[in-house]
């Protein structure tokens, strides 16, 4: 984007060569012979503008030592061009995907992601202020630690606010969520037609609307055809899942499958299950996980899963805090996105 | 930090019911009796506040609906509390652990964040304007995808910029680094001493100082024990590693150790040895990483490594950011971090 030759003077020297006031977007409009509207869209990743043309803009800039601030830009747009992205900490690799994606869908539109990551407590208030303070674009939110009251706090400021990977019932927010209920579900289905009967569920945190409705779906499934789940909390932490596949599979009637309410903890299940009871993964016990992240591709794991679509959720979002941007957006809306159960060896074989 | 209790009014009635001029900190002060600098630090995070002090201002700015901007104030201060964050797209988990470690403590300082992802092509410069347009107080950067120049661009443009994990040779620039050099020393002399002699080396991205710094300190030491490793480039992805291990041991004279640039190789070494060689990892084969990752640890690799003390070394860029904006930083500093060697079952017993 920038021209490649090296300046023979410093944009600094050159500057105070003309004059002592700084380059403005007009002067650079002036020498390039365009309009400032041009020279404003040159410097604004993702806005349309004629290769030539913007060649034309970035010499004249070079020329003058001209450079555009988002800070003075934003004074007379209202607008930062920043997205803010709260985050609670986790291990689980989904959380890298997402941020990987959301960044590289707003990156493409000139938005840059501002990242508040947020404790494990439940105690996300401090953040409020803060977001406040950056007077970010839109706020999306995609911790499971977060209190409902960020949202609606945020959203009675005036910032947009799209909650990804997780609901908030009854708040009048916008949520991109992976078809939870579904997901939970079609792996029901699924464990039933391999004969299964005693089964488990291993929860995240109880008070994440993922791991609930994941659950529900699963349940409901399960119970209309007789089969009462067990049930352990893994806290979607690997030490967390280990302890609940122990006390599982150390019960007195132990579980032939075990659905795990994220890969991430499922992989966890399958090392205890290998490595401390010696049970052959996808003969003597089923597991399945949900996310279809990294590992679970991993020949060592192999994971049977429900996929989270993270591409497709976040042209959601993106969709969403656009026209919320723009002032049209929808005040409240839950986006469901249908992932599909990926069989791996992980779970037995149908007709075992 | 900011009040529990439900305001009765919301802040935008009760701003308009005294006047329509939007409270000033100057009238939180007031209202509070406290000084104006007490209103600032109560809304920087990280500054020192007594927690009375605090919360009577935070009570008085509740009640005036008065919202602090770090927009208006960056135009006197001329600091915008953002940092950015360059780094490249990459499945290692290394990343993940990088950024959030950045971000705790960054944030504990009442700094954030903003991420620019660049792509895999080496052709960073796009990313120079919207760096200089966001203003960010400092620069990091992470990705050993990034061309040179962006780093002594920004610096030129008076924005302080530390490198992570990466070094670039004489361009004057501050860099924190694990002991690469040291780390590919001590994994050599390691796999010498299991008595190792058909050995290979997985590099990472050609271009890359990391991976560089770690095959010359294992060539080295290799070398002066008459010992000449094997090569091939993983470039740091996973099928990139596969097809490496595949290469060498379906050579004439396959190596009984590998030691692959990082850790998310060295797993795609272990399940290509594993799965499709039918080799036993740890005895018919030695496979060493580098990093320390998550996955490293995980029961299914049980990888021998060198660690990267990723806490160590974010201490490190913090101290160098910090006394880079208060304008007392080094110029050019390469600041080397020693890690240490962990065995687990990935490599021969010794004595076997």
């Amino acid at each position: 984007m920038t021209s490649k030759k090296k300046p023979a003077i410093s944009p600094r020297k050159r500057r105070t060569r003309t004059d002592s006031r700084p380059p403005t977007a007009s002067d650079v409009a002036r020498i390039a012979g365009v309009s400032q509207s041009a020279v404003s869209r040159a410097f604004t990743a993702g806005a349309t503008v004629a290769p030539r043309t913007r060649q034309r803009i970035l010499e004249a800039a070079d020329l003058l030592g001209y450079r555009p601030s988002n800070i003075g830009r934003s004074l007379t747009t209202g607008k930062t061009r920043i997205i803010g992205l709260a985050i609670g900490y986790s291990d689980n690799s989904f959380f890298p995907s997402l941020i990987r994606e959301l960044s590289k869908a707003f990156g493409s539109l000139g938005y840059r992601l501002l990242l508040f990551y947020t404790g494990d407590d439940g105690n996300s208030d401090p953040v409020l202020a803060e977001v406040l303070n950056y007077r970010v674009d839109a706020l999306i939110l995609a911790s499971a630690f977060l209190s409902s009251d960020l949202a609606s706090e945020c959203q009675s400021a005036g910032t947009p606010v799209v909650l990804i990977n997780r609901k908030i019932d009854g708040h009048g927010v916008v949520s991109v969520t992976a078809d939870n209920i579904g997901g939970g579900r079609a792996i029901a289905q699924f464990l039933l037609a391999l004969g299964h009967k005693r089964v488990a569920f291993v929860a995240g945190i109880d008070s994440s609307s993922t791991s609930r409705d994941r659950e529900l779906g699963f349940n409901e499934l399960m119970r209309a055809r007789g089969v009462v789940p067990l049930r352990a909390a893994g806290n979607y932490t690997l030490e967390g899942a280990k302890r609940a596949a122990r006390g599982l599979l150390a019960g007195p009637d132990p579980p032939d499958a075990i659905f795990f309410a994220n890969d991430h903890m499922a992989i966890a299940g399958i090392e205890v299950a290998r490595y401390e009871f010696g049970l052959r993964v996808g003969d003597d016990i089923s597991i399945v996980g949900f996310d279809d992240a990294g590992p679970a591709r991993w020949q060592s794991y192999d994971l049977t899963t429900y996929t989270q679509p993270i591409a497709i959720m976040v042209d959601h979002v993106v969709d969403c805090v656009r026209s919320m941007i723009n002032g049209d957006g929808p005040a409240q809306e839950d986006r469901i996105v249908p992932g599909e159960l990926v069989i791996r060896s992980s779970t037995r074989r149908p007709g075992n």
